[in-house]
């Protein structure tokens, strides 16, 4: 067993999900909790940087990794491929980080198959109405793509009963505590605390 | 299922575990979060209130209570009954109260055998020299007797495995904070929010 918790995070577009994320990250120390980095087949955007957004990586290099079984799970998407590095997540759970998968519901599934002990936790929006509010975004959409993105969100959601925990982000502040205090919690099991404070229990019950 | 949590936490004499119950009582509402109160049939000390130190019952109501399965875990300790009344607990977590059951090893193995689903927490005290400074207390006792209450810790300590969280009592805002965490974290798991949130979620995947 490693000491650091493997979490998947899933939302429907709209919940909040990218801002919890970057809100955990810039709270806590990067020694202790960590957002995956992917693989993938697309090439970089302006601003991207290999390592920081993704590992950039060529179609036959990817599909040498597949067959080497490098990756936790990978699916390809409008021709590009997208991978999730098993080893590289491995190595940060043996230093004692938490790894976040930010991934959807079907990638979470592939997951939980490989790993069963992943914690996976799934953010609602507080309402419809908000949701929506949010998806119109600035105005700028048809009807039409607006109601296709609210189709996709509600299709999303509809997996959240799959996943461990669950949070409502209604007030930012809340929902980020809440993150926060499942990491916390999660650290406090006692299989994890056994070996992290080894010497000292001895000591203790010596 | 109830939404309200039961928690056992236990710990030697020395970790902390009055002052961090009484610190979470009073930071949290009533409402969400309340300490169990047990049946004694000893006599009240001065200042001790029924219904809120005891519920102080006659023997003979004791053991009448007994034969009716009433208590979820008693015992008898130099002549006087305790226990702690299953009805009591399970009214107040239909009402989504968490009640925590404040009890040694014994008495928790007797509750996680009628109730799995109970969540347990041990503290443990940051090191055996601070174990035994508090131990020693106003040094107004023999070494024997220090000595006694040491062994005693120890033998409770060697129990801290059976438990599902382990808190280390080191700094005692970073223990309460940690304490919250779990009560947090527990109130997120996916079936209790399903519940919870039953009209909410109806309206989202509408």
């Amino acid at each position: 067993m490693s000491l650091g918790n493997l979490y998947i995070i899933s939302a429907p577009s709209g919940a909040g999900k990218s801002s919890l994320i970057n809100a955990l990250l810039a709270d806590l120390p990067r020694s202790t909790v960590e957002l995956s980095i992917s693989h993938t087949t697309r090439s970089p955007r302006p601003g991207e940087e290999h390592g920081v957004h993704y590992y950039f990586t060529s179609h036959g290099d990817f599909e040498h990794l597949i067959s080497q079984g490098h990756f936790l799970e990978w699916a390809e998407v409008f021709g590009n491929y997208y991978g999730t590095s098993l080893p590289l997540i491995e190595r940060s759970l043996e230093e004692g980080i938490d790894v976040f998968l930010d991934i959807d519901w079907q990638g979470a599934r592939q997951i939980r198959e490989k790993l069963p002990n992943v914690k996976s936790i799934f953010i609602l929006p507080p309402s419809k109405a908000e949701l929506e509010n949010r998806l119109i975004g600035r105005g700028q959409d048809s009807a039409e793509v607006i109601q296709g993105r609210m189709n996709k969100a509600v299709s999303e959601m509809s997996h959240y009963n799959e996943f461990d925990y669950v949070i409502f982000n209604d007030d930012f502040d809340t929902a980020l505590t809440e993150l926060k205090s499942i990491l916390i919690a999660e650290r406090l099991k006692q299989e994890a605390q056994s070996i992290r404070h080894q010497a000292l229990i001895a000591e203790l019950l010596g």
